[in-house]
């Protein structure tokens, strides 16, 4: 048997696993980011946290036929270098080179949105396609683009923002500097805010009873279930909220088509009661619905772990 | 010298030439599309355009090494379906193996705003460029996409539809019956509109003296001559015009990360009046233009010859 370690860095963890050739992870492994270290000691402790989780599965280093890492931001192919990742605060740092320094066999890397999406692509939600989009919903939308079961991120690397999008013209202020673009709308922090808005509005919701009668605690989750209840405001919010990702998604789907769309993040554990109504929107906001369909839609299947297994598949052919 | 046929199919016009390897057109000839006739029949006539073009040009049909036909919709790569052009009225005809009957040698066929895209990457503005993205403004945005030189149509050759991603979210009905599509904002039918509804607001403007006088026979070519002398209501139009096509310009940008992009349709013969100020609004639009920049942007160089030569050039790798 093969074995694959898998790195995903985040903002606030590092993870770590060792998957074998089908993608089933042996170990899971975490450590604090702590984005405080200089870059150098940073990347050690991500290689350690990698080879924690190798012995932790009890796997000899000998045994691991390569390492890959998700990462934020955008990563040149050819160099290795990160472009820019806005929350760690890096710009051109040689990432892949320097945990390359801590293993002996090949080490690939890859940006976090795209390892999620060939992990549900390679053995998760989207396992028997071979093109697909899958948009994490986190504090903004990541975007993972598999085309003939390869990662796709545009010219050099450096595409496949589809959080950045437009999506209204004119609208939100975004973190990015510009406006209406679809995170603003469509993401789980988007939603959040959304969320403690109408339940600060409507006192007599019941968002603000599940929330425990503070609407600045309430989360997407108390939208969900409050809607599902029959509460009017909640079905609103969430209706709107559903509509919003199915028109940003549109524009992917007339420019992709692809096979099946995998949705992301936290609020992806509301299953159906994301994807029925999603899958409704989609049908209704895309143009030739009626003569070619729409992609089919999942839920993501592996959750965290998809980042881990993504990167731990980076260096397997497909 | 290899030569080839080229046949670009309109819902007005047939348009045919043969050209030579590096694109050169020797002819080009057209006819009435007449979307009344039987579909054998239309496509014998597209044959006939053809043959007739390799006739002007004095070239025998035993020299030629392939045509290529350019149409509207979406086309099948792998069988050759036309899978629906809503303008022609088609849906799932033989479009290859209908013309192919009429010729000895391999006949190609391809979307044709993507065939102006081949021909601009081949021997018009974007020559240099392995990866652009040409967008052909006209009654709508005809989008094509060129990666590693080479079209790209999406997952089975059923993408590319840039016109009908979104730009204004619940905005303008779109002909597809969505609303807020790119297209119903930045094709030239749209800017006609727009300075139209203009010229009627204000009879003052300099677009209606520039029409004769008449605000409903104003187009943008009058809107685009009043903003250059100075006048104000076309100064506002034709910033606001090319704000919105940034702004749906920059969701291509952040997806594909193209190193050129290319204007075409009739607006682009505006040249450095159209480009300059877009170039500067793509700048402000595009997220991390600031660290990574934004593609070069050029007008369309071949005009009209780009689909004929396109599509000559499917048959020719690049």
């Amino acid at each position: 048997m093969e074995y694959y370690i898998g790195i995903d860095l985040g903002g606030t963890n590092i993870a770590a696993g060792v998957a074998d050739g089908n993608g089933a992870l042996l170990s899971r492994v975490s450590r604090p980011t702590d984005i405080t270290l200089p870059f150098g000691e940073l990347m050690e402790r991500l290689a350690d946290t990698g080879k924690y989780a190798a012995e932790t599965a009890g796997i000899p280093l000998a045994d691991i036929v390569s390492v890959g890492l998700g990462a934020p931001g955008c990563i040149d192919l050819q160099t290795g270098l990160l472009q820019n990742a806005n929350n760690l605060g890096w710009v051109n740092v040689p990432l892949r080179a320097e945990l390359q320094k801590h293993f002996d066999c090949p080490v690939y890397a890859e940006n976090d949105a795209s390892c999620a999406a060939l992990g549900e692509i390679r053995c998760g939600a989207a396992r028997d396609y071979s093109d697909m989009i899958m948009v994490t919903l986190g504090t903004g939308i990541g975007g993972g683009i598999i085309l003939n079961g390869e990662i796709f991120n545009g010219c050099d690397n450096m595409g496949a923002e589809l959080g950045h999008t437009r999506l209204v013209y004119g609208g939100r202020k975004c973190s990015c500097g510009q406006r209406g673009c679809f995170e603003t709308y469509a993401s789980a922090s988007a939603l959040r805010k959304d969320t403690r808005r109408i339940a600060k509005k409507h006192p007599d919701s019941l968002i603000v009873r599940l929330s425990g009668g503070d609407p600045s605690k309430a989360t997407p989750r108390e939208a969900f279930d409050a809607a599902a209840l029959g509460d009017p405001y909640a079905e609103k919010l969430i209706a709107q909220y559903i509509d919003w990702l199915a028109a940003g998604l549109s524009s992917m789907i007339v420019i992709f088509r692809p096979q099946a769309i995998v949705i992301g993040g936290g609020v992806s554990a509301q299953g159906e009661r994301l994807i029925a109504p999603l899958k409704e929107r989609l049908f209704a906001n895309t143009i030739s619905a009626d003569q070619i369909g729409i992609p089919d839609v999942f839920a993501a299947k592996l959750g965290n772990d998809a980042g881990i297994i993504g990167a731990a598949l980076l260096g397997k052919k497909g």
